[in-house]
């Protein structure tokens, strides 16, 4: 049994960890932690795993983790996560990273959208994306994966095929993103109080996952891939829907670009490639992607639907993880 | 005091405009008709009326409308209402028509998207499309109006300003726009059943009101003009967000955009242009429409919230009967 | 003109305010005060006022409110309510209270339930329950109003009719409520953050509405009245539906209980009787309530659906308010 | 593995019906069938079973069926219901039946609440009525189980300890429950229709579960027990939260309530006590009650949560299923 340890597990990326590890049949919660003040029995911070959960969440102590642990957890925010993970990896932990941290190759980048030095640019060198879909490889084995952002993960997927066949012009990719409510964060603000929700757009121009989605993309074409990121909140608790407007090299059609989606995801299993449209109802609790395309005026139009929860975060971390380990990857998930 | 029918008062739009005519200081409700299944006391038909309303539904009588009324919101289905419109027409009662049947010039659009043969096409030239902001004069006086659609309406108060001014390439707009359920109508169906609502694309490619938009920016351009329409549900009541993405034919900025749309819509009392982003929320319940702009990788993107059933259907029209009757355009809808 | 200051504007009650205001044909706002922190213009603190209202949100300034108003809604926490109305009665202002502060006619409940002692008990003395359905004729020209809570404008209007005729055992009466998010306030909290937002029930046994129901229903009833409130928070915006459970001194049906609230109920334009069942859409925007009753085994069971920002707080302020300046009392309501 | 069919797959309890089977690794999903209109490859009729199902779901063959299962679960609505059952267990079938049909031990009772004449009461006779916590040793081998109604689930769980100890008073209980859109079935209808959705009852006295409910109280009390049972639609998917108000024999209070609940419930899996209390947010897509009581104003308050498809269908069915079969009975459902 893989013994798995939460870093930060009072916020939703850690209950839905634990959710998932529970169900897992070759890895067990070993030891849960959080800020001090968000201590407390796993069943009384989250009630949902009262009779399902006995462990306590406390507060991190290393050498307890170290030895309780074969693979952390990390769901910290950006700038908290790479002052812990350098001490992770040293004691021979291995770490999935929830925050951006370990996304963005170039520290500048890193340094102008989250406004902070980093400062563990030897680990960032060696970490790995892990989007499975595309870096299966290269994650096998590797202890410091970055897992990514679920907008970033809903929007690769879909054009990932388009970039790797070269299809498409990418000044701008236009990805268009609407995200339930738990895509902000377990703490409550203003701007999503409940009587003020309903759909609004948001990061106008500035969203941070927009230059994790660029270098990817980037790697993915060769070459400098420009994305126009637009994403809104939506009156739901969970799940990202993404329509994406891109150019064609040369005129398409719905057929030929479903074949092409189908056979670039043909052996994937948490990739669904569909006829009809995605529906965020489809997705939302599981560790699916369903896409779909289609031509339109000359533009390609994707559709992708993700739990951002699952697929977006917890549910890829353990992906993440079973590959790392070497299971069959789809266990917990199915 | 002017005199109002509704014809198809039994749907969510004739609702809305009883709810705005009992509000409104110089027209009266007169008439009240639906299909004979669905007649009854206006107050048993829609509850919320209990204690406000007195009138009957009933079936439509040609007669007694023309006798008890000096114009008729026309809330029909497309194909239904231009058997209608030119009795009432006829019969000296001014028509603001809700369906799409007098909104498309040109017969062989209309059959294409809406299956069915125009069969009351010297009316058809003479209709006046009812958007107040661009066509206010021409509303002035008439007897037929076409009251827009509601994604049009949203679509068009955005794009408006930039075609004016010749400052985007048409070929395509992307409208990319999210509408709560009301949109659907009063009847239920399997696809807006309440557990299976969450955010979904549909009409990829195929929604009606796209030649509609089409048509009236061609008329404001000047041109040809090619536009990528892209609708979703979500779940909520009512409203539109439109998200549109616009190719500049020059670099441009937030402040030029706002000066822009400032300055187009400073005299209109239903426009708002907002620096920050407009939300649903806002406009829900009333007749205004909020936008904003900015620029954000190469294309201007710009956001315009209104309620569907409001600036998008009733409120509209009565907008439209206020001009047509020489009233103050806002009575009623401030 | 009735010059209307409104005292804490910058909450949920005082937007509602604002809101029924702006269609007042006999008032306008004259003065917008909230805590410095929250001021600004009106339509940047709530920007569905664009174009609606030119106002500005100020800090108070007793003076400036004395001379520019002639009657304040105070939308004030409890405790705080207390500290500014003495001031406003002394400079000649008219007072309509949102808080629980002039409610609770005994000081020793009050100092229970809301753990602060009373400081104003002059003033209390004097204060009139504006619940204008039982208590019209004593809100007539009052300088102190105390509008009620929500919860007991939805509860009293349902029990009244049977504890004026001495029909139903109250040891106790048993009212069961759900209320919409809105009730909470316009300050987020974890509770009512919208991913932990579902149906559950908070305040057991402890919610201050409970002595407040039982003060009214006690003077109503000539004697000592217990009710068990127990109120649930609902996934919605807005409304509150009670169902309450009675035992009858004799055995009733339906028809009977319809008729006696009928009867009482006649000449009140913002109640409305229903022989179907109360549903909080029906009533969501407006200042109706909506009642029915029925027998089921043995028992009474009414049911009361209002929206709580209108009935339940800013309509009933300003139905008191047409009362207290003898004006029609649906001004601005219907 | 034990082979399972489900009869009336494309509703929303086979739908949960088969997730929970895909999770479960004891049994696996054997024939799926339904009406010929609703047929279709699984993940076609739901696609969120895309990659994870790959069943058809056909029209219903008995002899397919008896080949290929050994245990049904019957998503059929009453009375079709107990047209099968007899065919199913003569073709050595278990049966796991969701419908009313073999629910209510008395047809007289049958007939009056559901308007057809029972067809089978021998089978009536053997049938066991599918609670595991009150009824696991009578379950146990059975070959066929009423699957319980989702408001008994919820109600008789909470009142059992009351009645066992013979607490309270039992004329009548009072059983107030609030239920999510799902509980109404998958066929949307007008009522239920998302724009008109927030809160309202139903059912005033004559919903079909208020005798379901009072016979398996009166079996446990041991005498007749009346129950007044008001049901209410709220606008969430899924879940039912039951206040329940009782008259005690003794004064009693929170603590000695949850001790006595805490000791009934002390071996249950699925059965959860909280101090604090119940939230549908907390049990939703699980098998637990959560369960908790309070003495206010003379009475017992007792709150339970449920997911009404879970624990108050499918998901119990499955806890029969894993019973029957001499399983752990938390497979597939932890």
């Amino acid at each position: 049994m893989i013994r798995v340890a939460i870093i930060g597990a009072s916020g939703y990326t850690g209950a839905e960890s634990i959710e998932i590890i529970l169900r897992h049949s070759e890895a067990k919660l070993a030891y849960l932690t959080a800020l001090p003040e968000e201590c407390g029995a796993a069943a009384d911070v989250f009630p949902q795993f009262k009779g399902r959960c006995k462990l306590q969440i406390e507060p991190l102590d290393l050498n307890k983790l170290a030895e309780s642990a074969d693979v952390a957890l990390c769901c910290l925010p950006h700038k908290v996560s790479m002052e812990f993970v350098p001490k992770l990896l040293k004691a021979n932990v291995k770490v999935i990273d929830f925050s951006a941290d370990y996304r963005l190759k170039d520290p500048k980048v890193y340094e102008k959208f989250y406004s902070v030095k980093h400062t563990d640019t030897a680990n960032l060198k060696k970490a790995v994306y892990g989007l499975p879909e595309l870096f299966r490889s290269e994650i096998k084995g590797k202890n410091l994966i970055a897992n990514p952002g679920c907008f970033p993960t809903a929007a690769l997927l879909a054009i990932t095929p388009l970039l790797k066949k070269n299809l498409i012009e990418v000044n701008p990719i236009i990805v268009n993103s609407v995200t339930g409510i738990s895509g902000a964060g377990r703490n409550p603000s203003a701007k999503f109080h409940f009587p003020n929700m309903n759909i609004f757009p948001y990061g106008v121009g500035t969203h941070r996952h927009m230059p994790e989605m660029e270098q990817i993309a980037g790697e993915i074409a060769g070459g400098d891939v420009q994305i126009l990121f637009q994403p809104h909140a939506g009156p739901f608790d969970r799940g990202i829907l993404s329509t994406i407007y891109c150019q064609p090299k040369e005129k398409t059609g719905k057929e030929q670009l479903l074949k092409l989606y189908n056979d670039f995801y043909r052996n994937e299993p948490f990739v669904q490639v569909r006829k009809d449209m995605p529906a965020v109802k489809d997705v939302a609790g599981t560790n699916y992607c369903h896409i779909s395309a289609d031509f339109v005026k000359g533009r390609i139009v994707c559709f992708s639907a993700i739990d951002n929860l699952v697929k977006g975060a917890s549910g890829q971390a353990i992906q993440n993880m079973n590959i790392i380990f070497d299971l069959d990857e789809t266990i917990g998930l199915k």
